[in-house]
This record gives structure tokens, C-alpha cells and sequence, in this order.
């Protein structure tokens, strides 16, 4: 297989969405002589003040697609709720990566879970629900305590929500407004973990040493790596994330979360999702590897071979979630520690604003 | 002495100079979640293409000064030949740091190696030259060989001319247009090494390991830390960098070269020159350090506390000049090399368009 000459620097890199991870696949782009052009619909996006030129539009503005399509050598996008006829659109003018379909699989919870089935990949069991009576007979399947999620634009926690008893199904199918959502058993897990991986347009891969994640309130709280999980099971971790990359003919970093169910380093390893683009637990590689998951992703999109990724630090990654941000003064001056702000201008509740990740040598 | 309050993140930095430097400093800036707005008189800066406001337009121009002015909340330079009328009609309005001295004193060769002399630093003798008279003189009273360098706009070898003998005298004047000029002796050095340290606005300093430079073509070819010099003499250079912020009331980085005159280890530190800015021979910390020069600079201009300089890695830093850069695609996969690329247009002989930074474990 030939594979297409790599962009030079100085070529345009589309960025689709504008928040956080736009902005620090921005600034890895911009290291490599890499001009990008961010489309997203808030004039206010982060990602705007790194990026050569500007879009402000919605994704599926047609005019301001072609614009985008015209200015750029590459796509790529910052969050998988971009609208799929507008990466298919782009697609046919100029390379998207990764391509459409991984925007397709990840973006309805049904369609990715059956994909993970469909690859081997064990998953919490599930069954989908469009009401009340799919529901009782899911609730019927799986048993109680379960969790009903909408099968779209779930993030954050967001569009989520318990099911204690068989007798709360009609309140949780209300909390998400009837929208198409599946069950899901709850898994009772010694550990969440992630991987971050990335495949080259050679189909070359590249793994992440695994990290162990901590939510709050169903937002990312902390990654620590290493994740004191066994051999065996980071090894299996890294055949589910090439299974993915394989069947999706992939082009980039992904980003693919594990509950670790039973016991520590003897239990198994449930496939829980995975995000088509870089991944908020994997923002410790900036500053304890030898390359970052956004450059590696920046590489993989243009073509360019991937670097190898060698951790050089322990780390622990802590997300400074809404008001969090105001301690910035006192993280400034912590030694060891390496300060991440996003340049958001309003502080809200529950939005990510920075991070912060704390170095010490490897164990 | 109380200290202004740090400038929270959000807040605008002023980049004077849209070379590689000011992009450096605007990515770095970006990371801490600052806003940059560039002003350089070139529609092409490759700076603008990181920064959330661009003004172009000369460093003259009132009206646009005026506008930068109001624009932003400290600003700093990414060179220093910055119109110091400029610098002092910002200064009046809002905080230029390092301060309009600094760039006064390192304007002009003469100006500078009198105030180094007057901090009881050594350096290679000089005598002021304005016309064939004073060059004859001067020549009598340093020897030759000797080199002939213009008080004003030199830089990577620009406004040098070498003598051989006093019968050069007339033609070195010529090739220096008559420019007003300074005769030094041409020191007989082992080794050309150089510091870079920063000061905070509390007046705390740091230094980085002092690199050993090579140069060609009167550019700097590649720097390499540690710089196999003798402790006794690296202290001797941190501490004539001390004197130097210190008289200066100096904020930000600083670069400072040395000759190392006489035998390795056991010669006399002459000081060469110094930068009033970011420097190319501190390109290595961004990937061989805990915190690069360019965060150091924007925190220490931004009045946060410095981070402290930890070094990781052996480091080689080799800039990429002119035509240098179309090895990009092998650079990209030397495993060990970090490769940084600029962004510029258009490729010149002896232009600087990247560096690659080569780490090794620590010896």
C-alpha cells in the first residue's frame, strides 16, 4: 500500500470545535510549522486565539464549509458530536482524520457498543430502550441497578441516569426526555483506566502507558499513571485498542476508557467507550512524555511517522473544574507541578478550565 | 518593596517582534491560558500565527502603538532593536518588561561594554571608533588581529568586519559604511559558552546550565548542555548575570554569551554580549528542562513566581538555517529528536526556519 506524501510544514490543518483540546492541538501543530484553521460556533472558543485563521460558524453551515474545505490540506476535529453529513461532506473534498465512520460509530452508544461486541471486545452487557416497555424488558434482562444513557450527545456525565429498583424506570426514561438511550448494567469495577493510542496513516500504532482515572460527579477528576495494573491486562488493553484502530482504518489518537470489573490485576477488562480524537486523560503526555498525544495526533493526521512515546515521569493529572481555576496563583508556584489554563473567558460551574499535572520520578 | 499583583491568566500580553522568538513566547504565554497580541511591521511574522490579536504596522507608528497600548497589560519585546523611543512612550502607559534600559544599554556595543566594565565583569578589550583616525589609534593601542563590529543593528554577524592587520583599517571601515563603531581585540577562546537566567519582578533569579555555542557564519550553529565547563567557572557566570539583572532592575530572560579565553577549565570568562530577551541558545530547555525559557520569560513578565529550572536530559540544540529545514521529514523521525519548525514563508539563505533539540539521559 502507498501511502500519500506527508504534509509539509506550513500546510493548513482544519480543526473542527474550538474549546480546549482544539486549542492544544493547536499549539503542538503550530510547533511543527503547522498553520490551523479552527471552525466552531462560540466566538468566544479558546481555541481561536492560537489558531492562524478563524472560523465562527455552526458545523453545518454550508458556506462557511467551503470556506473551511478550501483553506486547509487536512481535517480533524476536537469532539465527536460534530454532525456526520458535515465530516462527510469534508471528507469528499479533503482528507478527514480520523475518517467518518469513526465519527459515526462513537456517536450513538448503541452502534459503538455493537461495534465493540462485534470486534470481541468484552462491555457491561446492555440492551437498547426507546420506551417504557423496551426498558422493562432491558431492566428484565440485565437486573437492577442499571444506568439509562442517551444513545447521543451523552458527555460529562450529561444524559445519564440511575436506575436503583425496576421501580424508577419511568422516572429515569422522563430525566432523558424520552430521547433514545440504552441500558446498561452497572458494572461493580475495582478500576476505570484508559489508554490513549494513535495509528499512522502507514496504520503504524503507538500506545500510551495506561492511566488510572478517577471521576467526580461524572467528570474526569484524575488520571494517574502508571495505573498499577497488571501486565497481562495492559496488554490486553492495548490489543482492544488496536482491534478498534484496525477496524476503523484509523488516522490519529483515540482515546478508549476500561472498567476494570472484579478484582484488581486479576479481574476483567470491560470495554466502557472510546472518543475518536485526543482525550482529557491523556493531558499528563505533555509534560511526562517524550511526546504528546497532541502532537502525536497532529503527526498522524499529516502524515508524518509517529514518535515513540517514552514516559519519563510518575504523574497524576487533576482537572481544575469550574471555580477550581482561581487557585492558579498557588499551582503557579508548587514545585514539580506544570500548569495548564485554557483561556476560557467565564468560569462556570462544572466546566473544565485548566489542569494541572504533578511530576515525580518514575518508580 | 511590595510587588504588583500577578497578572491572572486571561490577561493580554504585547509582543513587540513577530520572529520565532515572539512565537515561542506566545505559545509558551498560550499553555498559562494568557492572550497574545503581536505587533510587527511584517504581514507575513509567522508570531501572528499564534496569537489572538495581530497589529501590523511599523514600531514607530503612533497610531499603532497607541492602540497596543490600550490593548494590552504588560509588554514585552522579542529582540532588541525595538526603537527605544517605542519602548519608553509604551513604558509611560503600561508595564515593558524587561525595561527600556535594558534595551538601551544592549542597543549599542559601546554603551554596553562600558556597563559591563563598570559592573567589574572582564571582557575583550575595545575603543570606540568613528572615523579612520580613531580606528588608527585604536588599532595602535589593541594590536591586531582585531575585529571591527558597528555600535548599533548587528546581529548573527551583520556589521562585522575582521582586521588582519592595520592595513585593513580603511577597507573594514568601508564594508561598515562608516557606521559608528567599536575596535575589539579578537580573543583567542577555548570555548564560546552562554547563560540563560531570568529574574522575577521580586527580584528572584534563576539560571539555566550554562551551554557551550558553536557558531558559523557568525550564526549559531548548535549549542550542547552540559557545557563540560568547570564548576568554579559556571558559578562565575551566574554570578555575572546577577550583576547584570541586578543593575538593571531587570524582568525576564535574559542571554548572556561568553568567551572562555586561555585554557578549558582554567581560562578567564570574558563577557561577550548580552540579549535583553529570549535567547537561541536557551531553545534546548523547552524540551531538556522542567520549564522552558519562554514560560520563564512570560512568568516572570507576567509577575508570577519563576519556575525552577530542573534539566532531564543531555541536550544538543542544532538550529535548521535556509535550506537546512527541507530535511524536516527525516528530522521528524529520528527517534530522540524533538524538532521545532517556524513557520516561515519562504525560505532564505542564512534565515533561522527551526531547531531540533536532540535529548540523551543525563550523563
Amino acid at each position: 500500500v502507498l501511502s500519500p506524501e506527508p504534509l509539509p510544514p506550513g500546510s493548513a490543518i482544519g480543526i473542527l470545535g474550538g474549546g480546549q483540546l482544539g486549542r492544544m492541538l493547536a499549539l503542538a501543530a503550530a510547533r511543527l510549522g503547522f498553520r490551523c484553521h479552527v471552525l466552531a460556533p462560540d466566538r468566544e472558543s479558546p481555541a481561536f486565539d492560537v489558531a492562524a485563521a478563524r472560523s465562527v460558524a455552526e458545523y453545518s453551515d454550508p458556506a462557511a464549509l467551503a470556506v473551511f474545505a478550501a483553506a486547509v490540506d487536512v481535517v480533524t476535529y476536537e469532539f465527536e458530536n460534530v454532525p456526520l453529513e458535515a465530516a462527510e461532506w469534508l471528507a469528499a473534498r479533503v482528507p478527514v482524520r480520523p475518517g467518518p465512520r469513526a465519527l459515526a460509530v462513537s456517536q450513538d452508544r448503541l452502534t459503538e457498543k455493537t461495534f465493540l461486541r462485534g470486534l470481541g471486545l468484552q462491555s457491561a452487557r446492555f440492551a437498547p430502550v426507546d420506551d417504557l416497555a423496551s426498558l422493562d424488558a432491558a431492566l428484565a434482562a440485565l437486573g437492577s441497578p442499571a444506568i439509562l444513557k442517551t444513545r447521543r450527545f451523552g458527555y460529562d456525565g450529561k444524559g445519564q441516569a440511575p436506575i436503583a429498583a425496576a421501580a424508577d424506570a419511568g422516572q429515569a426514561l422522563t430525566a432523558l426526555a424520552g430521547a433514545p438511550a440504552v441500558l446498561e448494567e452497572r458494572v461493580a469495577f475495582a478500576q476505570e483506566i484508559s489508554i490513549i493510542s494513535a495509528r499512522s496513516v502507514a496504520g503504524a500504532i503507538v500506545h500510551y502507558d495506561v492511566a488510572a482515572n478517577e471521576h467526580r460527579a461524572g467528570i474526569l477528576f484524575r488520571s494517574r499513571v502508571p495505573a498499577a495494573l497488571a501486565p497481562a491486562m495492559e496488554a490486553e488493553a492495548r490489543r482492544a485498542a488496536e482491534a478498534i484502530l484496525g477496524a476503523l482504518d484509523y488516522v490519529g489518537v483515540i482515546g478508549i476508557e476500561f472498567f476494570v470489573a472484579g478484582g484488581r490485576g486479576e479481574g476483567t477488562l470491560l470495554v466502557n467507550e472510546f472518543a475518536p480524537r485526543v482525550h482529557n486523560s491523556g493531558h499528563w503526555t505533555e509534560d511526562a512524555c517524550s511526546v504528546s498525544q497532541f502532537e502525536n495526533h497532529v503527526r498522524a493526521i499529516a502524515g508524518w511517522p509517529l514518535g515513540r512515546p517514552v514516559r519519563h515521569f510518575d504523574v497524576e493529572m487533576t482537572n481544575l473544574i469550574g471555580a477550581e481555576i482561581d487557585d492558579w496563583e498557588r499551582l503557579a508556584g508548587e514545585p514539580g507541578a506544570r500548569l495548564h489554563v485554557y483561556g476560557k473567558r467565564e468560569v462556570r460551574p462544572g466546566r473544565k478550565m485548566g489542569h494541572v499535572n504533578r511530576l515525580r520520578p518514575r518508580s
